[in-house]
Formats: structure tokens, sequence, C-alpha cells
């Protein structure tokens, strides 16, 4: 292979038929081999309500117990992700589904109940590469919804973005991977109110004078961290972008070592 | 391979926590290549009960409208599918759920809207061979819900029991492939109230005998009619018995050619 593209999607694209109709082209287009990792938090909390399970968050995490793990796993590892493969498949994409319990491929650990217990939630821990390598080579395009195991028999609901820059870690083993982000807005914006303002790179290098500067603060420090730690651990890029921008190469906030 | 094993587990055995216990542990355990197709229709029926969603069945078949499309998406392929996986793992098996949908493996067509209109459902069409052989050679076992897909992006809602045996049909052409369907009865019995009277053997040539003495009728017909249509389509044997007898070779109904 010659490289692999991961390619997180989150909620926002998935809620909205037109902008999902397009991500599934753009991304059914995109060249070599490739991988999504998918959320779909607004479908669960709105079936929560519907059920009357009562939604949970803290720090933007959800609480779940097992009848939320119930939920979850129908919605994001049945409903949006059979959905997304069976457009995919029309688009020409050779889609495959996987749960980390699906062929063993993606293990987590479940969180220790301490400072706060999040109940049936994990953080993943090991990929099986081979059995990747197996799949990419053969021309298919896992499709991962964020529902990992624990390899004892639970299921475990983890961060999408975590799962996205896990299995990236573990794609850059195989190939030089980028690792793309698709979220609401342009990329990583030097004046939050100003949707031109998108810085084009940040590298480890000019990342602190950026945080010093208050250029990057809030909710974006511990993206783009982790983003320079996937860096630093073998991903060639990582760009975040807006969903419709996939397939351009001018758009978004790349983070690289240099 | 030497030999392929394909199972069909009903909603009796998924809605019984302890005999669903048994029967991971048991398929499990048998040897050989083995795939798995399972239903889930009460879990279908509880969750459309609490989501006000009407349940309407014609001919013991479900009404698919879109709404109940996703429910069963959700139930059959997300939360039974993945539950099923998960318990596999955690007995050794290493265990891969495949909708329809992925790596489009199975395809059905939909069904035409006369005389009964159906809605979202489908009769299994054909099945990626090639695919099919490669996961098992690789020594995965195929997990099925009976969601499969139209190739043009939309789901279908299908019979359990007709995937599995037109999965064991494209299984026949790898290796000698026995289908087993689990149900709640011993086998096929000659007298219904007496589970000691199971028939140890049904063939083509001994069947109209036990259709005309009225020994085989009702929903039997069709079950063992189309058995006899698999083993004539090159299925080795198919055997009716429980779940809880799945390893006793000794147990159930066989059907065969001679």
């Amino acid at each position: 292979m010659e490289r692999i593209t991961v390619v997180k999607i989150g909620g926002n694209v998935l809620d909205d038929p037109e902008a999902l109709d397009r991500f599934v082209r753009d991304f059914a287009a995109l060249g070599g081999a490739k991988i999504l990792v998918h959320g779909g938090g607004k479908l669960a909390t709105r079936l929560a309500g519907q059920l009357g399970i009562p939604v949970r968050m803290v720090e933007g995490r959800r609480i779940t117990d097992r009848e939320t793990l119930d939920l979850v796993t129908m919605v994001y590892a049945g409903l949006v992700n059979k959905r997304l493969v069976a457009a995919l498949q029309a688009a020409g994409c050779n889609a495959l589904g996987l749960s980390g319990a699906d062929g063993d491929i993606v293990r987590a650990r479940r969180r220790a109940p301490q400072p706060v217990d999040y109940g049936y939630v994990g953080d993943i821990e090991r990929v099986d590469i081979p059995l990747l390598r197996m799949l990419l080579e053969t021309g298919l395009v896992p499709v991962f919804p964020a529902i990992l195991h624990d390899g004892a028999g639970e299921l475990l609901n983890c961060n999408a973005d975590s799962v996205a820059e896990g299995i990236a870690r573990a794609a850059a083993t195989l190939a030089p991977t980028d690792l793309v982000f698709c979220f609401e807005k342009r990329g990583v914006l030097r004046d939050p109110a100003d949707e031109r303002s998108v810085i084009a790179r940040i590298t480890a290098e000019g990342y602190p004078a950026l945080r010093e500067a208050g250029i990057v603060s809030g909710g974006m420090i511990p993206k783009i961290e982790n983003a320079l730690k996937a860096v630093e651990a073998g991903v060639r890029s990582v760009r975040i972008k807006r969903a419709a921008d996939l397939l351009d190469p001018q758009e978004g906030t790349t983070i690289a070592s240099c």
C-alpha cells in the first residue's frame, strides 16, 4: 500500500442527509487505502429521549449504563454503521463495518471508575494490525463505529476521535498514514468569528507560541495536542477540516511534525 | 477446508440469557469452519412497542416500512449481532459480524409489492463466494443477521431461515457443508405431543410418504421442502434440532439426499 487515509466523521454530517450524501460520494472518490471512523451522538440522544433513557454527560462524555450501552450499540454499530456501509457500497466503495469485537480487531480497556464512573466506557488499547492489513490489501474499506470490546464479552462505548487516532497510529505501521478529522469549521481559526482565518499548518515547533498567544484555546487544546502526539507516534499528518472540503488538499489545518 | 457448518439460531435462544450462554459455548466448541446466522424477532417487537411503532405481520413476515427497517437494522445488525460477536470472542471463537452490505457479501432483491407489499423486505440473491472463502480460510467465523442490501444503497429485512439456506448453498461450493436449524423442539416429531418421537432421518425418497400420512404437516412442510431443496443444491445435510443439542450428533432430524 502506498498510503492510508483515516477519516473521522462526526454527528453533524451524519444528521444532515444532504451533507451525508455528499460526504459518502467524496469519501468513495478518495484515492488509496482508506478507513472511516464515525460517531452518531445525536441519533442516540434522540432515541434515548423516545425510550425515556436519561442522558447524562460529564465533560462531553456519555455516562454509559447497561441500557445506554445497548442504545449506543444499536445506533452506532447498527443503524448508523449499516446505513453508511450500504450508501458507500452504492457509491462503489467496498465498505465493511467493524465494531472492535468483529474479528477482535480493536480492543479497549474499560475506564477505572475513579474519579468519574463512566460505566461501560473504554479507551482504545490495541489494534490487530495483520487483520487490518489483510482487509486493506483485499481492497476493503473498514468503517468503524466507536463501539469496541474488552475481549471478555463486554462491549464498550468509546470516544470516536480517540478511536480514529488509535487506528491511524496502527495504520501508520503499514503505510504512510494521514488522519482527517471532519468537523463543522473550516479548520483551526485564528479568530473564531472569522471562517477565513484558518491556520494552514501547525507544527510541534510552532504550537507553543500559538498556545501562549491564546490563538489556540479551549476545546482546541486537547484536539491539537492529541494530533501532535499522533504525528509524533508516526502518523504522517493530521488534518482538521470541514467534511465538504474532504477532497480539497488546500483546505483546513494540517498538523505535522515539521 | 474440510467442512463448513452453517448454524441458524432463532429468537427463542436469543431471548433466554442462560440458553444463549450455553449456545455460545457450544457453537465456539464446534470443529471446522463455521458460520452463524441469527434472527432476533422478539427484541425488535419489544422495542417497537416502547417506541410506539406498530408491528404488522403477514404470514409470519414482518411488514417493514422505513421506521421498522431502521428498528430491525438497529436490533438485528446492531444489538443482537454485536452481543453475539462479543460473547463468541470471549469464548475463543473469532467471530466477525456481517450484514449483507458489509463487503457486499450478500445481496438481496427487494420483493415485488404484489400480492403483498412487505416494504423493505428482500430475498437472498447472491453471495460473494471468494470473500466468504477468504474469511473462512483466515479462521474468521462470519455471524450474519438477516439484514441484507440491494447494492443500490437500500438495506433489506430478510428471513433468517432463507438467508441461512442461501449461505449454506454458497458454502457448499467451497467444502462439504452441513446446515443446522436450531429451534425449540428436539427435531421433526411423529407425534407433536411427544418429544421422544423424533424422526431421525428424512430423505427425498422417504418424504412424500411422510407427507401423505400427515406426519409432516403445517409449518413443517415448507421447512422440510426448503431443506430438501438445499440438499438437492449441494448442501450435504440439513439438521433440525434443539440449540441445547448442537454438539450431539445423535439428536435431531437429519434431512439428506439419501
